[in-house]
């Protein structure tokens, strides 16, 4: 049952992993014991834009959950720090059920309708998606085949 | 309390994510995902080597635990799948206790018994460590500070 063209560029297009996310309880002490062991500076977190803006649904319906990220650059990808809040989301959900840990692997995409279709289609259903500055996200179940989640990340063309 | 000499290197030297390890319980299988999903070639598992040749501690004890590993190139990194054997070892009680998923990201270091030393002086103990071919591997103990295992990788000067 596989469409060989699509297995051949793969369903994304990609095999870059832009970035890994970690969920924590307290982003302020990991993203000390981060820049302490690394030798970088703290970086400063920021929140999630407000629902308003970033038009988040979890679970197809709309949510106003957020979360607090900050970033550490590491070779060639991102290591991503995410203290969620307590509204429901695939972050706060994660958090509750595994603990603390890494909860996704990212990959920079073009056309994320597209993209979300193809893996829906192959029975990765989105969970959560929304937009930021310059680009939106989507978060994919692909634990079931990949034993870890997707996210995947559309920029703005420039 | 900290070394400003050493936090202005980091740790280890090096901020370069070479690996992400991810536990399985079927290699097989998830290879077999991996491949279709990025459209590539499964890749042949292989067995770490046996206890004699790769001399691995476990928690201080020479251990006979081995594991199924698989490589896949994602960019500048490499994802690794682990299906570990039924013997103590980190991969089988991190599997134990989790379940399937993330378990460490690895770093290429120089100096493996000076690296370990600065780590166990920063709280974070060595877990297990063992030899493959052209190196040695350590996982430390980090998730208390950094919400993951890291895994340290000294491969031999050519």
């Amino acid at each position: 049952m596989t469409n060989h063209a699509q297995v051949q560029n793969g369903v994304l297009g990609t095999k870059v992993i832009a970035q890994i996310g970690i969920l924590v309880n307290d982003i302020e002490s990991v993203s000390q014991a981060y820049a302490d062991f690394f030798g970088v500076e703290k970086p400063q977190w920021s929140w999630t834009d407000p629902m308003d803006v970033a038009q988040t649904e979890f679970e197809g319906a709309p949510s106003e959950a957020r979360s607090k990220l900050a970033f550490f650059d590491m070779g060639s990808l991102q290591l991503e720090l995410i203290e969620p809040d307590q509204h429901p989301s695939t972050w706060r959900n994660y958090l509750n059920e595994h603990g603390e840990g890494p909860h996704h692997i990212a990959f920079v995409i073009e056309g994320m309708k597209e993209k979300v279709a193809l893996m829906e289609a192959r029975n990765m259903p989105l969970v959560q998606k929304g937009e930021y500055t310059g680009g939106r996200y989507a978060y994919m179940d692909t634990f079931k085949d990949l034993k870890i989640l997707i996210e995947l990340l559309e920029n703005d063309k420039k």
